[in-house]
C-alpha cells in the first residue's frame, strides 16, 4: 500500500502567548489553508526566525495554536541560522535549540523549541493495520523518482485516530529524494 | 568494501576568462585546502551567486580553472536563488540554469552552468574491480548513521585512473543522511 509523501517546508507553531507578543494582544490565527493532518491549517501570519548567523524572513505559523512555541527548520535552515537543530519528533523539544522570533508586534527568545524533525508517518489505526505496522515503529520508506530514488531508514511511525495517512519529510529529504509533486511512498523490509 | 562519502557544499568552478573578468586581469586560483580528488584544490577566493531571488554570498571557487564555467548547488540553494538546478553530472550543462557572479572586479552572467550534482562515486579502475562495479553504472548506496540512515538509488560510478576512491553527495543530501563528520558507504544490491 503506498502513501502519500509531503514536503513540510520550515515552520513554526506557537503559543496564544507568544502569538500576543509578535502580532499583539488579543491576536489570532488566519487559517489560510487546511493542511492533510485534521485540524491542522497554515495561516495567513508570519514571523522572522533570526539566527546568530543569519535570518529567515517571513515563516509561516501553523495552526491551531499549541501550548509550546516550536520552530521546525531544515538543517540547511539551521546552518544557514547559525544554530545546530537536534533531529525530534514533534513536541519533544526539551534541550532543543533557542532562536529568536520577531513579529510585526513584537519578538520572542524562545529558549528551546527548534528542532530539525524526525520523518515520520501519520497513520490512523485502520491505515497502521493495513500498513502491517504499529505505533513508535521505525520503519523504512521506498520513494521512487525520475532521478534521485531512495529509501529513508529511522521512519517513526505515529498512530492515531486524530491523523490521516501521510508520511512527513523536511525540504532537505526532499530534495535529495528529488521529490516535487505528488509524490508517493512504499515501506519496505 | 566501505568508502568515505564527502559532502561537496556549494562551489564555483571557474574559466580562466570569467576568473579575470571576476577578480582582475591576470588573476589566478590561490589553493587553499587540497581536495580528495588529485589535483582539485579549494581556492582562497569567493565569488557571490546572484539569483533573481536571492544572492548567496561568498561561494568558493574549486581549482584548477576548467573549460567552462560551473556551479554547482544543492536544490535547496537553487531554491533559496530562485532558479531551477537540473539534476547532472558535473561537465554535462547544456541547457542548465544561467546565473550572475559577482567579483571583486567585475561580474558575469552565466548563460548556462548551474547544477544540482548527480550523487556519484569517483573510483580508480582497481577500485572499480573491488566494488564490482562499472563506469557509468547506477548503483545503490546505503550510508549508516545515528538517526538518519539511508539508501542512496541513482548513484553514478564514474572510473578514472585520475580519480581516488570517495563517494559525493551534496549538502541535501548529506542533511537527509545526518551524516557529519566522517561517514562510509557501502554499495547494496
Amino acid at each position: 500500500m503506498n502513501f502519500i509523501v509531503e514536503t513540510s517546508a520550515r515552520h513554526v507553531h506557537v503559543t496564544q502567548q507568544d502569538l500576543e507578543t509578535l502580532l499583539g494582544k488579543g491576536a489570532a490565527l488566519t487559517p489560510k489553508k487546511d493542511l492533510s493532518q485534521p485540524g491542522q491549517f497554515a495561516c495567513v501570519e508570519r514571523v522572522d526566525v533570526v539566527g546568530p548567523k543569519k535570518t529567515i524572513s517571513g515563516v509561516s505559523i501553523l495552526g491551531p495554536v499549541r501550548p509550546a512555541t516550536q520552530i521546525e527548520v531544515s538543517l540547511s535552515d539551521a546552518r544557514t541560522l547559525g544554530v545546530v537543530a537536534p533531529i525530534r519528533e514533534s513536541g519533544d523539544i526539551n534541550g532543543s535549540a533557542g532562536i529568536k522570533l520577531v513579529g510585526p508586534a513584537g519578538e520572542v527568545e524562545v529558549a528551546q523549541g527548534l528542532i530539525a524533525a524526525k520523518r515520520h508517518i501519520h497513520a490512523t489505526p485502520a491505515d497502521a493495520e493495513k500498513l502491517g505496522v504499529k505505533d513508535k515503529e521505525i520503519v523504512k520508506v521506498r520513494i521512487q523518482t525520475a532521478e534521485r530514488s531512495l529509501v529513508f531508514e529511522d521512519v517513526v511511525v505515529r498512530v492515531s485516530e486524530k491523523f490521516a495517512l501521510a508520511m512527513h519529510i523536511d525540504t532537505d529529504e526532499a530534495n535529495a529524494a528529488g521529490a516535487s509533486g505528488e509524490v508517493y511512498g512504499e515501506i519496505v523490509k
